[in-house]
């Protein structure tokens, strides 16, 4: 698809004025704007500014709340329980952060469960903040449900994504981030687009059988766990979206499961509420607390070196290092601007339209 | 296979005096042959007895030290790093994970890396000894390379477990414990000796090369991570496996990755050592940290209802709750015994023959 390109710095004021537009404070509107940037420049479009019109939304109709008070609600010396007071993912989720960060320094680890939150943007940008002080940081959170658990025929689970990261010395950092499904939703509605059938693994049709068809799924099917069938381990990928769950909602009372609320203004509204809003898990480790962290450094270098020098398969370069294309496509968008297909840069000028901030 | 069934005391007693025949203290014998028991009860047999012969192996050739100082190297409130003094995986293994615990119950949450330990049974034991006192139980251990990167031609990482459980109040725990990689080695000696076919995504040939022949994956070959392709997420589970390694050896100071030295006496030794033996990582969050434990119970017995509330795929009676296997194993071999395949039984014999303790 013909894609237009965008300065960041352009994206990412055109984003603050947007929250700022709903009266998010100037810090939060910022923090929300970094976040949803860093998934644009890490080619993680679906998660960057291609989401800002559902934000919009939700904001216009008074669903999601601009100044939210984000508050402990329980705590020890390494763990807290955060409400989001229903505020932005991309608000709570920094602040919930940051939370469990200032815990490890203190207790040596931080964990924080957070309740009533909303959609937090990508995973990794948490764990890459945790890098940033020589922290091992892990980010989780749930989402609307999309998911089918293994032997089900229906959605019951969201694609929960897990991020992690550990720092190296003088290599780059392994940045671990991975939705627990086979695949993302996005490639499902790529091939659908373009008429393409899709591999067998990656989706169920509305009765719970494999389907080839995108558009079996769309109506009415469901993504498959990680691992696809039970031959191949797909109740590991389900064991760990349950996990992710658990950790992000049960723990800190929010929704889970089939009763996490919508992210957008199209997709159904469950019928039952078991908690606030959707949950995020944020932990953070310190790494001298375990062993040097120059030592640990210097051997994280060792293992990236070591992984890269794999005899490559057939077809292929040999193994990347988890964060590898993210990084990549980092160095060449902050240079050369941020591709947005069309249909991203005709919502993007709706919001403009509708709000009167000016859009390139 | 035909098998013979054995009483789980009689297998527990030979067990604790093989131990004791090595100068195992009493109580450390008695831990380690629990832990064996469990794996047994619980139908995985690849980590029960089955192992017992490689552990003799070990302690009788010295590899092993039978009467280790398991000790804290650092520490601060929730965190803890761990030698394990070469001691038996399978005590090594308990004492840190009762650190993980103690330090929960003090601090909200605790978090042990250990190294300079060897294999510890079934990762699945140490998170229900978590449950017991009202904890989340975290556990994972490296092992010996037997798994390729995805896009890799070689054995570079091991199988890598994980477990995690979560207690219920009316409805049983769930209770999740799995291998990063896409099935257990094990099922591909299966095929092997039944002389059939195993399914694409399982395993590489000595090139790299998906393989249906489970000979070409014994000799050279690899096993693939879970999601198995990159179509299917294998990068994922390879991101996983990875994460595994890092926390359990990186964090703490043992060997990883290719250079993870072997558990049995066939299995080629490394030629480079990157630390102490091999690394296990417990954690243990504390639930009323987060939330009333009683709530947090009631909201997962409401999880398992909704799980099993979903409508079955075609052709299964639909999802099963992670954990739901080995407990239903568990419930009939406590009843009727446990079955040993011939080898199995054979290998007992062995062991009786040269320790002079009377096998059944």
């Amino acid at each position: 698809m013909p894609a237009t390109v965008f300065a960041p710095e352009a994206l990412f004021d055109f984003s603050v004025r947007v929250f700022r537009h709903f009266d998010v404070p100037d810090p939060d509107a910022r923090t929300a704007a970094t976040v949803l940037q860093s998934a644009d420049l890490r080619g993680i479009d679906s998660h960057g500014v291609a989401r800002l019109h559902s934000y919009f939304d939700m904001l216009r109709l008074g669903r999601i709340n601009p100044k939210a008070d984000v508050k402990i609600v329980r705590e020890t010396a390494s763990t807290a329980t955060v409400d989001g007071d229903n505020g932005l993912g991309l608000v709570v989720g920094p602040k919930a952060n940051a939370i469990a960060m200032d815990k490890a320094l203190a207790a040596g680890s931080g964990w924080v469960s957070v309740r009533n939150s909303n959609h937090y943007g990508i995973a990794g940008w948490y764990v890459l903040e945790a890098l940033k002080r020589d922290l091992i940081g892990w980010s989780m959170t749930n989402t609307t449900k999309l998911v089918t658990p293994l032997w089900g025929a229906e959605r019951m689970l969201g694609t929960n994504p897990i991020a992690i990261a550990f720092p190296g010395e003088r290599e780059p950092p392994i940045v671990i981030d991975m939705a627990t499904c086979a695949v993302a939703y996005g490639k499902i509605e790529m091939a659908r687009r373009a008429g393409s059938p899709i591999p067998l693994g990656w989706a169920t049709d509305r009765n719970g059988a494999p389907t080839t068809d995108p558009n079996e799924m769309v109506e009415g099917g469901a993504l498959l766990p990680l691992g696809s069938d039970r031959e191949r381990g797909g109740h590991k990928g389900y064991g760990l979206a349950l996990m992710v769950d658990v950790l992000t909602a049960v723990l800190s009372g929010a929704n889970w499961g089939p009763f996490v609320p919508p992210f957008a203004l199209r997709q159904e509204i469950p019928t039952r509420s078991v908690g606030k809003g959707i949950g995020h898990f944020f932990g953070a480790l310190r790494i001298d607390a375990f062993i040097e962290t120059a030592e640990f450094k210097r051997q994280i270098d060792e293992v990236v070196r070591t992984l890269r020098g794999t005899r490559p398969a057939p077809g292929t370069h040999g193994p990347l290092i988890p964060g590898d294309p993210e990084r990549e496509a980092e160095a060449v968008r902050r240079k050369e601007g941020i591709p947005l297909i069309e249909p991203v840069v005709e919502e993007l000028r709706d919001i403009s339209r509708q709000s009167g901030i000016p859009f390139a």
